[in-house]
């Protein structure tokens, strides 16, 4: 086959149907920015209305807000936002807490529901935290109420049996970036009774989902990666609707009251999904994730993953045609089909790699134990910006300059 | 007694030590803001920070800002400060979460070390979610390993006994600004080997507090009142150091993990306070938390006390001398000594009086059923203010005015 050159990059470039999204991004000058899988990029529509809300709504017009800006409706009107993007019917997505959190209200509603039941099932290499709330609920209840069991992605499916009361997955793997087959998996887990939780963290915004079509009990996701609302922005969660009359959940703080300003003693749930909420919502955050949001109004999702599957299919090319990247082994599924927008690559000495390409203006990120992890964020990114990643990664490998001392410090945050 | 004129009134503000802060907020024109207690003012300094966090640290820096902006460290940078305001030493303070979420992490902790014991013992008329997430954990443990119970204010203390696990309190009563003796009931509870929760949401900013020296052994509060971080921004959780060597608590996340970048399979908890921590932490929200709490950098808390129980003394005083006002009773303790940085007026038309008078340009709010509530923040409010706002509410009485159609329609957030 013909090496791809730069001028077959900048032809793809030239033919992006996503191409004018870009400019709706404040990017910073000299990167290239390979990380919006652990933080979005800021949407300028974002700078503009939390200068609003704090200059205007909360400066002047205070506790007002709560009605004529309607801060009150903020976890509603921006989960309505998601619920487009994930494939879900209008009340069943609010925005809330982080995905931790939400997890454990999930938990206590899924096991609620699943009386007799006590496992959950997961994957080994699940996201830690979604691991560690299960080991949290199960430490509160005691194994005999909750405990979790863990597998391989290969093994999972045999595990399923009348035993388990909750499946919880994560749809795309953080290090690997390995999809799950949402529909059939819940399916199977359906046949032997049992719940399904999905986090979609590195699903959102990314990838086209079906949440009702494939019958999903409930679901959490982040709202900081591809979906762009900022440092630790709020998490959304999803519950189908036909659980929404029986289920209830731990966490029933004020927000999730019927009727929270009737400041009654005893807690009764909300009707909907809105019984999912806790505390005080917040504003800020949330008004900075309703901005980010509108820059999907007009993004077709096919496009999106269309977009984000031509991105890592260019970098393992591009990374195939390049004798110095041979010392990386691609730790990701080698079909596009079945690996989200991310691609990662082992090598002994990740760390430092990572960090001699973040001074050289290419950020990815470090995932321990060996993974150089790489994220394609499909309306921030220009395939020109692949091919200019390669190179440099290129460059540092073969000058061996990744050997320098500054780059083996391992910060806090890695 | 001489009734007060405007010229006495005048004086309070001229021979006040505090006058000088009001010039740290943005504050709206034409309007009296007597909701502090619901929601604080706007800090100048947090439209700078928040401006700089978005375009700089989000928009130019991206993920570094974790590490080179000290994203990771605001949890505890956070605490540090709010732990000077409530008499804490280093290390018992963290911001996160709502305060609903920081009570369920408290109870699973107080309950943890308490096994045999099961009771939560309450007020009726604490602020409603502290008990609702009493309920949701009772729901979701059973009643044989936590149940609320209930007393009045009067009741409380014959109630402790070697069945109650916690204790757990509003320093500060939301409707009716009652303090509690806290250094007496945590000793009281102590006597009889109960915990003791304290919810600091009307207290932290406005009242000197000594939490080290009440021993109390945990506490949660908010910012968003009289510490003025904006609307809906993260709580604060405090845990007394002689616990945290053995306490665990059930929201067992990865940011509470030993070392969260580890990604390692099993939970295991940090073991300072941080274990506390749950997800990501709002980073925007946290830095905006961050520059409101430099504004108490130079403000002795005794000084906030004297001039917040004068401004609550004065406007009982000028409620006294002005007839039309006889038709409120007060829902506050007469005794300014006993009372917190607000006052309760009883009246039965008090939601209609409330809009009339927020038309006329003093916001106060109303809190069911039928308290008409004034917050007196003491380092935006001048004396001058109570002046004016005793006189607009003595014309809306006068005149009848508050019987308008618009002014009962009730909202939605009141």
């Amino acid at each position: 086959m013909k090496p791809m050159t730069l001028a077959d990059v900048k032809a793809l470039d030239a033919a992006d149907p996503l191409a004018h999204k870009r400019a709706e991004f404040d990017l910073p000058d000299d990167v290239i920015y390979l990380d919006g899988n652990s933080l979005g990029c800021l949407p300028k529509a974002v700078k503009t209305r939390v200068a609003d809300v704090i200059d205007q709504q909360w400066g002047r017009d205070l506790i007002k807000s709560w009605n004529i800006h309607h801060w009150i409706d903020l976890p509603f009107l921006t989960g309505e936002k998601i619920a487009r993007l994930i494939g879900a019917a209008p009340g069943q997505v609010i925005s809330c807490d982080s995905i931790s959190v939400n997890l454990f209200k999930l938990l206590s509603a899924a096991l609620g529901l699943q009386r007799g039941r006590r496992v959950v099932l997961s994957q080994q290499d699940n996201f830690p935290t979604d691991l560690y709330m299960v080991q949290g609920m199960s430490e509160l209840l005691g194994s005999q109420r909750c405990q979790l069991v863990t597998a391989s992605s290969d093994e999972l499916e045999y595990q399923l049996n009348e035993d388990v009361a909750v499946l919880m997955l994560t749809h795309v793997n953080f290090r690997s970036g390995y999809v799950h087959d949402m529909q059939r998996l819940t399916e199977l887990a359906h046949n032997k009774g049992i719940l399904v939780i999905w986090d979609l963290a590195h699903s959102a915004g990314v990838l086209p989902l079906q949440l009702d079509q494939c019958q999903v009990d409930f679901a959490v996701g982040c709202t900081y990666k591809y979906l762009n609302a900022g440092p630790g922005a709020p998490a959304f969660l999803y519950v189908a609707s036909r659980h929404l009359p029986r289920v209830t959940q731990a966490l029933s703080g004020w927000m999730g009251h019927v009727s929270p300003f009737k400041f009654s003693i005893d807690y009764e749930g909300a009707l909907g999904v809105e019984k999912f909420l806790t505390g005080t919502p917040p504003v800020i955050s949330m008004c900075a994730l309703d901005a980010a949001l509108d820059i999907f109004n007009d993004v077709d999702m096919q496009q999106v993953r269309r977009k984000a599957k031509q991105l890592t299919e260019l970098f393992v090319t591009l990374a195939t045609q390049t004798p110095a990247l041979a010392c990386l082994s691609l730790a990701s599924p080698a079909d596009a089909d079945q690996r989200g927008a991310q691609l990662a690559w082992c090598h002994p000495h990740a760390y430092a790699i990572c960090q001699a390409l973040i001074a050289d203006g290419v950020i990815g990120d470090f995932r321990a134990p060996d993974i150089l992890r790489f994220g394609f964020s499909p309306l921030t990114l220009r395939y020109e910006d692949i091919w200019n990643s390669v190179q440099r990664l290129a460059s540092i490998l073969e000058t061996g300059r990744w050997q320098a001392p500054e780059f083996s410090q391992t910060s806090r945050v890695t």
